[in-house]
């Protein structure tokens, strides 16, 4: 699975900002459009629902072949046998998650500057998520986003896989993907649309043309 | 270490409940005033700063042969290889840490009702605790506590290990005990104490007369 992995369109779902109908019903319609990674976050969940929504769209998933990512949570990745973690800054070191996930698992960081692209180059991982590439109203105001111009140096900083992380829509992703990124991630453009197959499929013809 | 655990004096640390010194200190003194087991609980820290404080008590307890028991996180307890985990009702299933931390970590429950000790009975672990014993202002006014009879029906029920938790100070511990409790479990009768190592002292005194 790390050999192969496709970031093209990495969907990221989050419980709180996934309210139009069941989240697995999101994940398979955004599936069925043509997303290719998921991460499951959840920064509240009580772990015992955490395990069983990981379950669930480990379950649904798997078969499938796009790899199950959860955000921070190690112990949740290991008990559903998860393809990968995806970890912040404020998470767990990746030394330690790539001890205890081990070599074939995936494990993304996200990288908020420059600096932290430097230090990315020098862990184990099979991606950086850069974030914010644009301001929206869940990041906060202190915090300065990539732009198109930052995912242009972060290209030329790193030879990891590079995907772009808020603020994507169709309006701009084809810009992300110029600029060098290998995927665009998205929440609300896919969570909050009537139709998330529709919604992934827009996206993935508008970002790839 | 699962054989020989001694679960007479067992300190809960919160730092939220914990704010008279650096968590370290506190539990330095706890231990040298008699604490058999401690169990770190953080449920709102980073998981970053959970690791490294889990760390630290890790290097403070383990030359002491005190086993350090984490609350929930068994993302944590692996990374910094604590002695064990301890979960609460809507915490991974016990099956799921198990699988996770192997058998020859200490792995306890938390148990509100008649019906969970049955179901404890069942299940691969090495105590139980019994929450809450009596009322304290930070449990809510809709759970009702074991008191000293309950703790008694609880004996009767199990050969597991009992530990009481909540509400237990140097005016009842001895009653817990009496009760059939193998331990005692304490945040704030050590943790908002200004000597930590003195309040413990005194509460394995006053438990095992």
């Amino acid at each position: 699975m790390r050999q192969s992995a496709d970031f093209s369109l990495y969907l990221v779902t989050d419980s709180s900002r996934c309210t139009m109908m069941p989240l697995e019903d999101t994940v398979g319609a955004a599936v069925r459009g043509g997303v290719t990674m998921v991460q499951l976050r959840e920064k509240k969940m009580e772990t015992r629902k955490f395990v069983e929504l990981a379950r669930q769209l480990r379950a649904l998933l798997a078969p499938l072949e796009i790899p199950l990512i959860i955000n921070d949570r190690v112990d949740i990745a290991l008990a559903v046998r998860a393809d990968g973690v995806h970890v912040g800054q404020t998470d767990m070191r990746v030394q330690d998650v790539r001890a205890l996930v081990g070599g074939d698992a995936i494990v993304g960081i996200t990288v908020e500057t420059l600096e932290q692209i430097e230090e990315a180059n020098a862990l184990d991982i099979d991606y950086i998520g850069i974030s914010p590439v644009f301001s929206t109203p869940s990041i906060p105001r202190d915090v300065t986003p990539w732009q198109i111009s930052g995912v242009q140096k972060a290209r030329n900083m790193t030879s990891l896989p590079i995907v772009g992380f808020e603020g994507i829509t169709t309006a701009n992703a084809a810009e992300v993907i110029a600029a060098g990124a290998d995927g665009v991630a998205v929440v609300s453009a896919i969570c909050g649309a009537l139709s998330p197959k529709d919604a992934a499929e827009e996206l993935r013809k508008a970002a790839f043309v």
